[in-house]
């Protein structure tokens, strides 16, 4: 199986804590109607079991759609689940690893924290970098630095690989992200948390497609 | 590569917070000094690139004793250390998820808390069954009602798989777990937070072979 198309363009990662008390599976489906062309199953808090049955959820409102399901950090949950592949961060398990895994068909993304990353992972074999957060951000426990978009901009000239825009990305400061040239902006409560996932994404896939 | 010899008789399960503050590869080669015969990672609270530094830090002290290595719950862990199998409980990952990943010739044990899980079990394509916990414990978070030596004793009789008791056993209790004739008995603190893991892992290897 080739590598499925990669359009970056709205990846909504997954937050259940976030999603006001709905159906993971529904907010999925509503934000892929809208427009989202990536979706990141993330789960810090929740056994393997469940983390495969979520998987396995997403991968069924996803599937008939060629929207690919990307797995954070668990390279197993990806597996057992038949997704399209895995993201992986800097106390995750290495790229390396993960991509002898996985094989060299499935997508594997990069989360970049410093901008030394960046230049570390030119030698990478990885389809993309997500590379944050942009603006402060709650929805993570150990947040990195705050990047701003100009120095968001460096690591996406500096980079060979498509570089993904994620943390604190909203509506209302997206042009500021897109400026910087990414190839997508990543965002978790501007879509989970919206009281309409699907317009939300609507509106977000509108913007990066006008920039 | 064939399934490795499975010697059940003393299984060490990691902890390092039990550890005393030691070294978990010089705990294990202490242990395998000893005489155990088995080392399971166990690893709750790290992130998935210190349990693949932690697997193979264990892997290079127990590849030339022939003393298996086996994950607990993360498969691509098992994976990427090149470990000899891994162990799933029943909120991990499902046994055939796992079989599927891991390939045929990979060591794989289940958990089981109750007794209808042993039925279960019959047809499962795992190396043994961790039947537990045997007597009250303090190691895990969330303990399964405990079984006694007699219930084991009926879950030995009647499954098809070799079972290794764990929960609460030590030096001076393993006697009455031994009645219950398991294949071995498996340990975390009796080891781990034991003044000298070598002697300890002796001693309980003695009384399994006297028994």
């Amino acid at each position: 199986m080739p590598r499925p198309c990669l359009d970056l363009s709205v990846y909504l990662v997954t937050d259940r804590p976030l999603s006001l008390g709905r159906d993971l599976a529904d907010v999925v489906a509503a934000a892929v109607r809208g427009g989202a062309t990536v979706v990141q199953l993330r789960e810090k808090h929740c056994s393997s079991r469940e983390m495969v049955e979520l998987g396995r959820a997403l991968k069924k409102v996803l599937e008939p759609t060629g929207v690919p399901l990307i797995i954070d950090d668990r390279v197993d949950v990806a597996l057992a689940v038949g997704a399209d592949g895995a993201h992986v961060g800097q106390s995750d398990m290495h790229w390396r690893d993960a991509r002898r895994i996985l094989g060299p068909d499935a997508l594997l993304g990069l989360t970049i924290d410093h901008m030394h990353e960046v230049y570390e992972a030119e030698e990478a074999d990885v389809d993309y970098l997500g590379v944050g957060p942009v603006f402060a951000t709650k929805t993570h426990e150990n947040p990195a630095p705050v990047w701003g978009p100009e120095k968001l901009a460096e690591a996406v000239r500096a980079s060979r690989h498509p570089v993904v825009a994620i943390g604190g990305v909203k509506s209302h400061n997206i042009k500021q992200v897109l400026a910087a040239k990414p190839a997508g902006v990543a965002v978790v409560s501007a879509i989970c948390s919206a009281d309409d996932p699907e317009s939300a994404a609507r509106d977000l896939l509108r913007k990066v497609q006008q920039a």
